[in-house]
């Protein structure tokens, strides 16, 4: 892609309301824009960096078996009637009636719904278990939408469902979910650590939050430091070993505030151990057994052929929230630099222009060329503009890799830098190399 | 994926609102489960064509150099006031009071958003032509929903939107998607006709649909056949080639009813050459110029310096509708037959199952983790039935080819059938090269 092609209207007058980092760089770099009160248009750049995300969630979802499928955003009142919900979920459902008087609202969770399909489609513990998922919008009517993506009204998730025989049983699609979460936020280059949490307006008692530590967080964070050693990648997708991995969380310290005991904190964990600070919720799992298949009589033959409820969990990733949490985790001193795997552009090629030498334009076409056979996603700023100016906007737009003709670059020798690294001089076979490990 | 695995709950017993073919086989084989009047959830197999579908649309957006984007599914009703379609639209718009009070809609489309974030982000016609397009959810509050998918409530849309300095420009541009249009409907199987059309609410004074022929299509169609004779891959994208290959489809007569002039239809067609028919729209393009751009006041400074309206144009297709209108052109005598290029597995193994032989089992088993290893997306039934139910079974869920292991199976020769044709005794490598071609 040619930056000059690229629809990416970059503007230096921020309003306001934008206060924290990912908010004031997304709008200055043009990847979102405002429609109305906490409601956003993706544009490319911001829309090519979520569809990556929304990638390796999918990828991670169906490494443990989920199935995805998609549910619509309108949903009707009856269902949310029969779980008792209706009446219970505030102000922050969006509720409307349609032409025909009929109340519906904008789904701002889908355990209704699915356990509305499950219980007209399976019968039997032969079929169980199952998981299914879907990454949809979602609304909820904030009073005070803020921090751009991070507390906006209409988002983007992906949330999944468990559906088990027994409470035994059900655990274990909880584990199988609490790992492809670690998992899922490794690939994305972020460290979130799974923290006991309440249930909230979903039900159930046992709930954990995955939390990214940012200083623009709204959850206040107690952890023993050894929480974040912990390698995730010593385990398996195997039932023993994932129980295994729940008790090495479980048994060191980590509460947000809700749950946060500070006897408890002072005498567990020792006093150089202790972290305290803030952080973004990026996921969410619950496991709340029947709470949803009771009410909704969503019932299942067992072995002896007795009816029982199904037993239920859900599972949430807040995949356009995750655009903004990783610029929180990764926005330092006016340079963003996105992680490789979720990069809107994998290299950007900044030749220095001008007018009566098209010396340094050939050569950025030839190798930005030469890079595209090699299916390597590249942006060539061909934009007439000086390059400190130039610089400058790269440190905003964060692509990790730069090639940079100018000065320093020979005829067949260019100098490559990653951002906040030294810069080298090396053969395009050279950058090719950098660029595929 | 092991059928026995895979969410997809077969039902024998159709609601007597099912009329047409693709409703009733998308029920049958558990692509959709209708959550109340009019809308959808798309389960795992639904979901799976849906996704090959948009994927595809995609990509030809891309080859024209469309640059992909998201607006969000709840609107404002500001902007629809500043361009007067507020009141103009009926009762099919969903419309929504926040909270807040706020006048808000579901968007049923997005010429309005799209001409709101173009008037902020692009000043001059050095950034001319741009193409943007998003794949994103409506709704129309249809006040007799039926046919399925077909004509639903809450549809999954590609709509694309140009932006030129001149008519001329903009002729170009819409000859661009005119052409990536019918390269797209080819991709998928379907023989599409462009027809000169009427503009409706988009408004505007060109205008084209797409059709392809069923019998159970709300459209009635009159064309010389010889429209259905022109091979499109004799176009390039150039210009030229662009505005040669509209006038060739100019010069021959077809039309929707709202057009049909039958006296014009009987002078320049010739009797053998008529056809009357029904058909399915499936994709509508419109340009209108500066309709929403004047009373947006989204101007662009012209080489002259001067402000002038952008010209605009719109470009729609119906990425769900198409699952059903493939159904409706490729199902007959109770036979399914997915196109390959969105079938929602590539190739389905039918093992004959029995309790005291494990044989077939096994070879099934083989030949399945051979095929995953070749990338080949293949479906096994593992389920215990009987053959006949199966075949039955395998006729409505439509996957083009079938590894049958039964009586005439040997030990490293396998029956394999493309739906429709006879079968032959292959071996796996064979099988493998029939799959990749």
């Amino acid at each position: 892609m040619h930056l000059s092609k690229l629809f990416i209207p970059i503007t230096k007058s921020l309003p306001s309301e934008a206060k924290i980092k990912s908010h004031q760089l997304m709008l200055r770099t043009g990847m979102i824009k405002q429609s109305s009160a906490g409601i956003y248009s993706w544009l490319p750049l911001g829309f090519k960096v979520m569809k990556k995300i929304e990638q390796i969630v999918r990828e991670e979802q169906n490494l443990i078996g989920a199935q995805e499928m998609l549910m619509p955003t309108i949903q009707s009142s009856e269902i949310w009637k029969e779980s008792g919900r209706y009446d219970d979920y505030g102000e922050e459902m969006l509720r409307i009636k349609d032409r025909q008087g009929r109340e519906m609202l904008y789904g701002p969770t889908n355990e209704e719904l699915v356990t509305d399909i499950f219980r007209s489609s399976i019968k039997s513990y032969k079929s169980l278990p199952q998981l299914l998922y879907h990454i949809q919008w979602k609304f909820r009517d904030e009073i005070r939408p803020r921090f751009g993506v991070m507390r906006c009204k209409e988002f983007y998730m992906k949330d999944a469902y468990s559906f088990d025989l027994s409470d035994e049983d059900a655990k274990k699609s909880y584990n199988k979910m609490f790992y492809s979460y670690l998992k899922t936020f490794e690939r994305l280059g972020l460290k979130a650590i799974p923290m006991a949490a309440d249930t909230g307006p979903i039900g159930g008692d046992l709930s954990h939050e995955f939390v990214i530590l940012a200083e623009t967080g709204e959850s206040q964070i107690y952890a023993d430091k050894e929480i974040f050693e912990i390698d995730i990648n010593k385990y398996s997708y195997k039932d023993e070993s994932l129980k295994k991995m729940r008790e090495d969380f479980s048994n060191i310290y980590a509460a947000t505030d809700e749950k946060f005991n500070e006897d408890k904190f002072n005498k567990i964990v020792k006093k150089e151990n202790q972290v305290k600070t803030k952080g973004i919720e990026v996921g969410h799992i619950f496991y709340f057994g029947d709470k949803y298949s009771k009410p909704m009589n969503c019932l299942i033959d067992d072995k002896s052929g007795k009816k029982i409820s199904v037993k239920m969990g859900s599972y949430g990733i807040g995949v356009s929230r995750l655009v903004g949490a990783t610029i929180e985790a990764n926005y330092n001193n006016d340079v963003m630099k996105w992680p490789k795997s979720i990069s809107p552009f994998e290299v950007v090629i900044i030749p220095s222009l001008s007018k009566n030498n098209k010396e340094n334009f050939e050569k950025s076409e030839k190798i930005y060329k030469e890079l595209k056979k090699q299916n390597i996603d590249v942006l060539l700023d061909d934009v007439d503009e000086n390059m400190s100016n130039k610089f400058k906007k790269h440190d905003l737009i964060g692509v990790p890799y730069q090639i940079i003709i100018g000065s320093k670059s020979g005829n067949d020798k260019f100098e490559f830098k990653e951002l906040n690294e030294k810069s080298e001089v090396l053969s395009l076979d050279q950058i090719k190399t950098k660029l595929k490990t």
